[in-house]
């Protein structure tokens, strides 16, 4: 990818010197961003550009070019590909539109492109981008007039240009420092992905912000994420059915499950925000020290903002210790006698002698019980402004030395604001409720880092038994009891059971058992038992035994099977009362093994929907699912009854995430119910379905 | 108030020539915003201050004045105030500190303000509040230095100064016009709704903007935002224990349950925010027109903004009709050929012809399937301004003309939106989630301003006969049994049932009530029933009765009750299975009456908390109740089985709530169970608890 943001030298394809030509906007930003290698403009019309001779053709430079940025009509490009090919260019960013945002032509045009990039070894960018920046090495290729932040370590992935136009104007505003950015559009070659992975390793970028409409290889970023200790925003819209319908004409972006990708990211440890505002806060919090415990010191001018600070840490769990009484006793020498009663959050009313505020800060921000600082800065325009600018260099000195972070809301005039963040890139915040997120973001962001290490446990288990199960049935509806020896191979606990083929076994089987018995249909072409009512519960003897092996029977045929399609009966003891759950497995065009769990039983869609996890996941996950299950409160045990044994759930949720990791070839498969008993008495599955793949991986590929 | 806001005589009472002193602060913002009427400066020290002679005592002046501002310590403000009140001064602003939130010496202190304000019909503002501006006549007399927003429509009370002037900052920033702003401290004796009565009939005020950290007599505030059609934004901080301790020092703000501040301002149509900016984008969306219905057209530049913007309004429940093809083709016209996909959202890509903006805004304004748009406006520096100047213009206008919101979203650079948002009042906004946020709320203010005047039914009712038996049994743990004749009255359904006072007439009820019964303790002394193994069920014959008779009599000496506190048995027969659910009534000190809503059985308190209003209800607001039950879905029939009755759970918290209201000596109750059964099946109240107040009102008061 470095190739994307270091070249040396740039062929500019589709510049013309009129007026309207979007090409010579290209010009213009590498002229503003001050890149310092050579530029080679191309356009048929020929003549020149601010002192550039626009070349007739590629062909016609004759010398090396590092990096070929194209704007001609989409048409065009499969051939300009080819002459980059020809001329050894490796490198091509393709800002046409035009192409798989139009539908069928547009694919035939991108299925040409790709083609040519493989044959000459081309990576390209695009199209329908607005290309790359680097604030470090002055390049800027978009072909509209873009910001310039100054330079630092924020790098921007982006598949919307105007969105990323958009972020970069922020970052200028709030004097965030930038390092690289992408515009990748249709993403057709290079992906999200590719960036990721080159930007966790890239000195110049400490932390790393994306918008996207639509994940490539979901799976392999967040595994690029969570190999990574650099902060990752993501900002992924286009949720919504109406949102993609634009999004597809926009950058072909495709809807998927927007809870699969909370989930996914929110496992994974990137951060998604759902405002541009958020996104930039985030992005601001990240350039100070992390926020490493629970507890903040609020320190305000006004108590009223102290009042709203100190709602946002309650709802986000943040605890206000008491302050030393030496900085009370500090404070209470310049505070108006009497007026403000001194506390966490500490109200200075109208103190206004900037000193005090350095000792007072200092003090706090020393003070072991104190993790983090939110300092409410009020002043009117009235107030010496170098007084201000030496506080927040004090303050940004004080939390570099004790590597805590200090939050700064500043309540001024807008125009002083405005001058206050560009003084210094110590970031300041405009209200009291988005200091304290802020500081929840980045206390979010260091317990991910420090739980990231966390191995996925090792499971006990036999993976082989289970392939050849699996693989046997490829093609099959569904496994019908052998899901239960797939179970047994991953040791999940359930009921045993066995096939009966005859009513006389079937009498034994129950015997065995001991009643009262289940009986429940056998054929791997009878998915859906209960609908076949093929299922019959609470037999007490043999009697009953024989009429439902024969009830059971005929109802499949009636329902049009054929008899080499019934395979018998399975025959299993009634398991005890307890809470019943569903623990399903699939997999996501994305992201793919997901575990899933949800309440059973009949108000399971009344309490919501079930929760998600890319697979596989630690007992700390299981246990992070089990905890935003609605109405969790349920597993606490109810009106006095002992709680539920939330370890053995944990277990099985582990052990089935394990199971569908391993197995590629089950499509899907769920456990319902699974019975949930009292702590110390487990978890049981009752029941089993798994589908296989309709083909093997190999005739599939 | 009105003198509050137009006094054409002030004297202010805490000034000296010293640098430091705050009251030079009030005449110094009296000075910024033109105050046109006579001013007098008051204070020991002597001397003069911007010409103005400052007289030794009020007493000096020997001249009328309308209002005094008062900004001396707390303790010399009841000499202060005794000293208003001899020279007729009615109108008096208490800025100092250091009353109720210091404790003991303050309620001193208060009480006394107090006294001396009703000896001499004096009203005051504050203490501890910053006092009052109005950008209309020029009055300005906070004491630290006061933006100056261009005159307009809204109004601001807010008991924070801080809070109040950093909204004063906002609304001059985004050029939001405003009429009155108050700042009312402890509100020992104005307070906010002796403002907002005031306000609601002030011609120069079109909205209203609160800041509150408690709320003195909120079931007035509600009925009078419910009676108004001037929208209402409040901010209520202090939502949690942590923030309680400091807004105590702060205002003296009490922490009240947050769900029902919830409920009672959603009920009576206040607008709640919860961020300061929220707060301001509400007041910058009600000064254009109304949304009227559900139909937004998106219009972008940026197809990433496009997409956005959708999502918001997917998941706002927004619709985004396909737009008249004319525009289309209007547009197509103008658009890089074949780059852009034409619909809503429309994606005008690189369009600049601000002409044809204002051809497809003017023609899509029009369109009847459409509410409302979101425009989201992209341009850069090398923009031509005057072109965005009346295009913005143009904008106002057909959104005017065609009584149909606008919003704009500007995405250019910092300056030029400054500079954008000066030049004219019409709103303009940041980021597309922002906008659409906006018309969400429009929204909702307009459907509520239709729906407010929905009357509160007449519940058919004998209010006489339940007033007769809850005040006989003021005083008395709860009504018992007498209960059910208080439910009769207001004709809640509910099981039948008769108190036996012997084994015999047990029986003989049960006979008649038709076996199993039901038999629970009767006594006034016996509040929790089951507690005291006071309820038993499923009675299947006379012998079982008399059994049931005696062991509950027995149970209720056994635990310590006297003879003469036995006072029977009821008995009712079996109720068939149904759905349980729990309503409840009571008093909240600040908002009155409460009808409650939960689950019943087992599961209640896991499925969330209760739901809550305002009493009396509505059939609108009770079904309001029902469809914000946890899990909610449960009503709908579960399985196929057919949806419960909820017309009929409706109609028992209408009349509940009508019950509560009507009954002041009831301090609460509930039904617990109400057994809910299939449509047309109806619910029944299986038991009712009635605790009525511990005195009568009379002697209360």
């Amino acid at each position: 990818m470095r190739g994307f943001f270091k070249p040396e030298s740039i062929a500019v394809v589709g510049v013309s010197p009129r007026e309207t030509n979007l090409g010579r906007r290209i010009l213009m930003n590498l002229h503003k961003y001050g890149f310092s290698g050579v530029i080679y403009p191309v356009g048929r019309s020929g003549g020149s550009f601010q002192g550039h001779l626009i070349y007739p053709s590629l062909t016609h430079i004759g010398r090396p070019v590092d990096l070929a940025v194209v704007l001609t009509p989409a048409v065009t490009v499969p051939d300009v590909l080819r002459e980059c090919g020809e001329l050894g260019i490796r490198r091509v960013i393709v800002e046409s539109g035009g192409f798989a945002e139009l539908g069928q032509d547009g694919l035939v045009l991108s299925a040409k492109a790709l083609a040519i990039a493989e044959e000459y070894g081309i990576r390209f960018m695009g199209p329908n981008g607005i290309g790359t920046a680097d604030v470090h090495s002055g390049l800027c290729v978009p072909f509209a007039e873009m910001a310039k932040p100054r330079p630092g370590g924020v790098s921007i992935v982006t598949q919307s240009g105007g969105v990323g136009m958009q972020l970069m104007m922020q970052f200028e505003a709030e004097a965030v420092g930038v390092a690289k950015f992408a515009s990748i559009g249709n993403k057709l070659n290079v992906d999200e992905v590719d960036l990721l992975e080159f930007l966790i390793d890239d000195p110049e970028t400490s932390q790393l912000v994306f918008y996207l409409e639509s994940f490539s290889r979901g799976e392999e970023f967040c595994r690029l994420v969570a190999s990574s200790d650099k902060p990752v925003i993501v900002h992924k819209s286009n949720t919504s059915r109406m949102s993609s319908s634009i999004a597809a004409s926009h950058t072909t972006a495709m809807l998927s499950d927007d809870r699969v990708v909370d989930a996914a990211l929110a496992q994974c440890g990137a951060l998604r925000t759902r405002t541009m505002r958020s996104a930039v806060d985030a992005a601001k919090i990240f350039s100070i020290p992390p926020m490493k415990g629970r507890r903040v010191g609020v320190i305000s001018r006004s108590g009223g903002n102290a009042v709203i600070a100190a709602d946002v840490c309650a709802e986000r769990g943040f605890a206000l210790p008491n302050f030393d009484k030496h900085v009370l006793d500090l404070a209470a020498r310049h505070v108006r006698a009497g007026v403000i009663k001194l506390q966490n959050p500490l109200d200075l009313g109208d103190v206004f002698d900037m000193d005090t505020y350095k000792k007072v800060l200092s003090d706090i921000v020393r003070q072991p019980q104190i993790d983090g600082i939110v300092f409410l800065l009020t002043y009117s325009s009235t107030q010496d402004p170098a007084a201000a600018d030496s506080l927040v260099d004090h303050i940004e000195q004080i939390a570099a030395k004790h590597e805590k972070p200090i939050v700064l809301v500043l309540q001024t005039w807008p125009h002083e604001t405005a001058r206050m963040k560009q003084r210094s890139p110590f970031p300041i915040f405009e209200t009291a409720e988005e200091g304290v997120e802020a500081l929840y973001v980045s206390y979010r962001g260091e317990t991910h880092r420090k739980q990231r290490r966390a191995r996925v446990p090792k499971v006990s288990a036999k993976p082989e038994t289970a392939r050849r199960l699996v693989e046997a049935a490829i093609g099959l509806p569904h496994l019908g009891a052998k899901a239960f020896d797939v179970l047994d191979a991953y040791e999940i606990v359930r009921v045993p059971g066995q096939v009966a083929t005859s009513k006389a076994e079937a009498v034994r089987l129950a015997e065995r058992a001991g009643y009262p018995v289940v009986m429940k249909i056998e054929s791997a072409f009878a998915v859906h038992k209960t609908e076949l009512s093929g299922v019959k519960i609470g037999l007490k003897n043999a009697a009953e035994v024989k009429a439902a092996f024969d009830e059971i029977k005929n109802n499949l045929f009636k329902a049009g099977y054929r008899p080499s399609e019934f395979e018998g009966v399975l025959v299993q003891p009634m398991a005890d009362r307890g809470l019943e759950l569903i623990v399903g497995a699939s997999r996501d065009r994305d992201f793919g093994p997901l575990v899933i769990l949800g309440w059973g039983g009949i108000v399971a869609e009344a309490l919501g929907p079930p929760i998600i996890r890319m697979a596989p996941i630690t007992k700390r996950d299981a246990m992070g699912m089990i905890d935003q299950l609605p109405a969790r409160g349920i597993l606490n045990g109810i009106r006095g009854n002992p709680p539920y044994d939330v370890d053995a759930l944990a277990d099985v949720l582990v052990r089935t995430a394990r199971l569908i990791a391993d197995q590629e070839a089950i499509a899907e498969m769920d456990l319902n119910p699974v019975r949930l008993y009292a702590k110390g008495k487990g978890a049981l599955a009752l029941d089993a379905r798994i589908i296989p793949r309709k083909e093997s991986l190999s005739k599939k590929s």
